[in-house]
């Protein structure tokens, strides 16, 4: 089945068939219906391979995510998905778990797929200039940048938030609430990466606040794991700490906290209150709704691709954007009235 | 950088190099190391599009997955992903709207990237054989078959739960915990897919268990959108219809059904107790802990890739393997006392 085939079938030119492939506008609506119509009744797939090797260049752009349980970067990819394919490129996806190197990934996969460039998700803070000379086509790392690392800023792209000062906004929140002893629920404190900054912003935040750090009431998992983090919630009440509120540096997190107090014959928000950051749909459905800061993720995604792609075609060079993130008060946060 | 440079650098041979890089065995663990290190500080990249040139042929295997917000999906595509790699075969995965056609995308991918054959994930029940032809390798549909359509069973393979047993047995189990007003939360009871058979499934159970079914206890969404499911369940409350039970479809759209009962004062499970199928990780951290019948979402893709393999590489012949779920009991069911 050729292109001749479906104009044959139509009793039009192949330049017309090929003008309702391209999405040209010279073609009448009625003529245009017409041949869709012989395509589907005809199965007839473009060869977009054969039209890859007459314009002679890849439209691939490859995008690592890093971190196969996140459900945040899930909706992401899906929005860089779309993003992508609206400008005219194919997206290459290739998801690894958090222990894996995204950048030898990402080099492997600019050769294998003779990529334009790469977008990274969830990825290491720490990438030396060294590392990334692995990569020779332009990259954006969207929900981070390279904080840790000695990367020029004019070398890459980056999309994030300022993960300091919103961890630092969501204890202000707490303290405006009354709250005086408030745990923290993280990953690593010194993971290098979001973990780390979080607990930074968290750490400058109560000293702001004139509140002192109590290492008793961090809780560290280890990794994102659910599971992990309530355990970890259960240790911590086991202890017989004392605090009112909890702030989990991820939403993932945040619930399975809920669960733990919750199991443990605490209310959620009268005896703990739990804020977040990311902004799940999901945890806009559990009992009580979180509250929680959300990462304007379409946004995000959106911007890494026009970065992106202004880098691939040289209309753009490289930049660092910062992005806010939006209070969605839930229901898991309450005032302490007797402070 | 070479495989020669590599060499050099550690004085050893060019072929102990390519040893390291193939994994053989015959490498003591000491140069094994030296090499490694060697590639590591070089930044060597092996060059795979060249090696697959020589071997003169693709290792790419499709992964189709249609429905962009299905967490469970997204469980089934790590594994995939690790599967497919650990045989030795590259994941070329695309993920498409749930309103987009993923026979065709799958067509258009095996021509690009020289597919090796497909695995389909949570595609449409009802392909035609000539629909069909589009694709050239053999095809697995994961999580679903083709009981709607009339493609022939010796065509295609398939890895699957019974949706309609499934479902029968969560309505049985509410039954046997003194439930017989019982409420179904679903997306289309017609869509040709998952909801039709588990509907029918909900239906069949009942005039098993001699309970007459009220179309007034159908709470249909149009999709799997949370929010549509909570202002259903919303709206069957306000309707005044008595229920002590529903059984939702999915796990997120259980997660959207407690929220709803809670919200409007009734206690889950004491005033209205929910049952799901799916076995979503986060459904297991909800208040209370949803009860479902969790599919063997590991088990399918480990299944789907092993099939597919074989087929590819000649050693087996089209299969459909029908899984078990297996109940996860939480706290979302309690039984009447008073029937």
């Amino acid at each position: 089945m050729t292109i001749k085939d479906i104009a044959a079938y139509c009793g039009v030119s192949t330049s017309t068939v090929s003008r309702v492939l391209n999405d040209h506008p010279d073609v009448s609506p009625a003529v245009r219906d017409l041949v869709n119509q012989a395509i589907r009744a005809c199965h007839y797939v473009p060869n977009n391979s054969a039209r890859a090797l007459v314009s002679s260049h890849s439209t691939a752009v490859g995008v690592v995510s890093r971190g196969l349980d996140n459900p945040f970067l899930s909706s992401l990819i899906r929005v860089l998905g779309r993003e992508i394919h609206s400008r005219g490129y194919t997206m290459v996806l290739q998801q690894i778990p958090t222990q894996a190197d995204e950048v030898k990934a990402a080099a492997l996969l600019e050769r294998e797929k003779k990529l334009l460039g790469v977008i990274f998700l969830g990825g290491r803070f720490n990438y030396t200039a060294e590392e990334l000379r692995q990569l020779t086509v332009p990259f954006v790392c969207c929900t981070y940048t390279n904080i840790f690392g000695d990367l020029p800023r004019d070398a890459y792209s980056s999309v994030s938030i300022h993960d300091q000062n919103e961890a630092g906004k969501a204890v202000r929140y707490l303290v405006d609430h009354g709250h005086r002893r408030i745990a923290v629920l993280l990953d690593d404190p010194a993971d290098n990466s979001i973990g780390q900054l979080r607990f930074q912003g968290y750490r400058q935040a109560l000293a702001q606040c004139a509140l002192e750090y109590d290492p008793a009431l961090a809780v560290v998992t280890g990794d994102y794991a659910m599971n992990a983090a309530y355990d970890g919630v259960c240790r911590l009440i086991d202890s017989g700490a004392v605090f009112t509120a909890l702030l989990a540096i991820s939403d993932s997190l945040a619930i399975a906290a809920i669960k733990a107090l919750t199991d443990r014959g605490l209310r959620v928000p009268e005896d703990c209150s739990v804020i977040a950051i990311d902004g799940l749909e999901l945890s806009g459905y559990t009992v009580p709704t979180l509250t929680t800061l959300c990462q304007p993720a379409a946004d995000m995604a959106r911007e890494s691709v026009m970065m992106l792609t202004e880098l691939i075609e040289g209309t753009g060079s490289h930049r660092h954007r910062l992005m806010d993130t939006t209070l969605r008060e839930g229901g898991s946060v309450a005032r302490l009235e007797s402070v």
